[in-house]
């Protein structure tokens, strides 16, 4: 039997009401047995200055001692301008930094993000997957999960009720923990 | 004879040796006399929270009520992770909030950016102009000032010395200056 | 009064019964007064070939005295493999060679495009632009015509029938043609 | 003992002297022994039509049923208006379709670029990667190809004379074929 596998989940928002956060609770629920999800929350995250990169803020220490002890990432991400949240990419160049130290290397990954308009953050994703290639990490290709008109999808208590939504999510975190076994073998 | 234009600058980077930061102080001296070039230092700009959109810190609200003073923007951005760093993303996401306040609406822009590297930037310069056509700014497209190979081309005191680079600078901003001036007719 | 705007526009699709062509004719019919719309069909473009650029077939001659002589351009696009079709991108690629010759310098451009999927081609929109770009022209930001679920809002001769999308086609040419006047200026 | 791997090559330009055809040959002398190294010349792919998806020309059948047979795919690309060329588009759209028959699904690829300017490439090859998620492919991160300056680096008779180029290629082909390996186990 191989060992369950952790994924260490974060959002892009640090909205309390977030429907990306809200998103990444749904993936605690919803991923398969062999592995377990735990959410990093970005709160207290400071902005990236390289003159401290050496030294970087405890909770920059603690959030890159999670990352590196996980097998597998997962993004659930807004889109904020067409692009990541500022938020979000800080939190990645600190994870990268310093040169030597990138402990998001290596690393298997997923996208999922969500919007109260149309695209379901679909810009965001793309954005995100060419800093992956900077990063060195292997997201998974499908299923690609863009859920779109957020408030339709979401209840008053921040739960995703939508059932093909709750499948695809399901689909990718099987696709997912597939994937970070191949690459693992 | 027409008014003096007001540029806004900031630079993506909060290292204090900072090649972009270097820079844009080189565009403050290279500037021609229709324009002023002012420069807006990203330091103490906290990590975006939509919950404070409405009442964001006083350091954001200085940063909000200078763009929206500013005739034309100059970006000077470091490329991290392939994309434009979390903390020139960030400021962005605030200026653009909450809906109906995007102050760098049908702003005039331009772009530099420059690094260690051989590509000078290249990659967050594109990504940052996705984000302008949410942000319906107007960039313009020619010359594109990709410095790179930067420890070669600024001296122990942050000059940039690299004769070919200055001129381009120079011509950058004119191009600004004209673009800004055709729009505002 | 000023002079009737001439738009050229093409679709990226050769397939007959294309959506894209299908909105591009709606174009036809719904754009002001200020200006005309004309199509100019793909078909019979050959790849592009460098060794050819500076004696290119007939068609490619006149598409490009077809696009020299228009105020502005109008793209109907398909998304293929989450970009623009290679039968677009390779006409651009003739319209832009040989050297010193790219006949879609500066010119204002506006884009459409539509799929049977939930993305309604935007990302093929995002990499139009980043060659438009390099191509040195000026699209207008907003309004984004994206038109999801094609099937369901053509009837069977074609015919574009959505109200909503038949509304933002319409302001779409309006802010082109407000664009083109103001750059001419 | 494992088998000897079948990588087939394409480059994205047509012209008889082009550069990337040239590296694409250098590959071939270059690759490792644990595989062998095809080039299928994209000259007489006609553009994509999708009326003609379902029987398409002789030349587009040999071309998918190449494809098919390949462990993984080597492009070697120019950047044509900071994007790929539409004859390399267009190849790719050819191969993708009809839906249920896209032969490139699955595959481990590469990605080598040459320009005759300073960044070697680089736009196509982002853009190469997005409409790799689409087809499913999963290409390698690193070490990313981009010859710069092409005139300098390659004689007379189209021979890749760069001693730190060649050694690159050679790395960028290992890597190709350990990631196919371990997507093959």
């Amino acid at each position: 039997m191989e060992k369950q596998l952790l994924i260490m989940g974060m959002a892009g928002s640090l909205r309390k009401g977030s429907y990306n956060r809200a998103l990444l609770r749904a993936g605690v629920e919803l991923v398969p047995d062999e592995a377990r999800l735990e959410i990093f929350d970005l709160e207290g995250i400071p902005p990236f200055n390289q003159d401290q990169e050496n030294s970087p803020p405890e909770r920059v220490r603690e959030f890159k001692s999670r990352l590196k002890a996980a097998d597998a990432i997962l993004f659930a991400t807004p889109e904020y301008n067409y692009s990541i949240p500022g938020v979000l990419k800080n939190a990645m160049d600190w994870a990268s930094r310093p040169q030597g130290d990138n402990v998001l290397q290596d690393k298997p990954a997923a996208i999922m993000s969500t919007s109260t308009g149309m695209l379901g953050g679909a810009r965001a994703q793309y954005h995100l997957r060419q800093s992956m290639v900077s990063l060195d990490m292997h997201p998974v290709n499908k299923p690609e999960v863009m859920v779109t008109f957020a408030p339709q999808k979401f209840d008053e208590n921040g739960k995703f009720t939508d059932e093909k939504g709750r499948e695809v999510v399901k689909l990718l975190l099987k696709a997912l923990i597939d994937w970070t076994r191949k690459l693992q073998r």
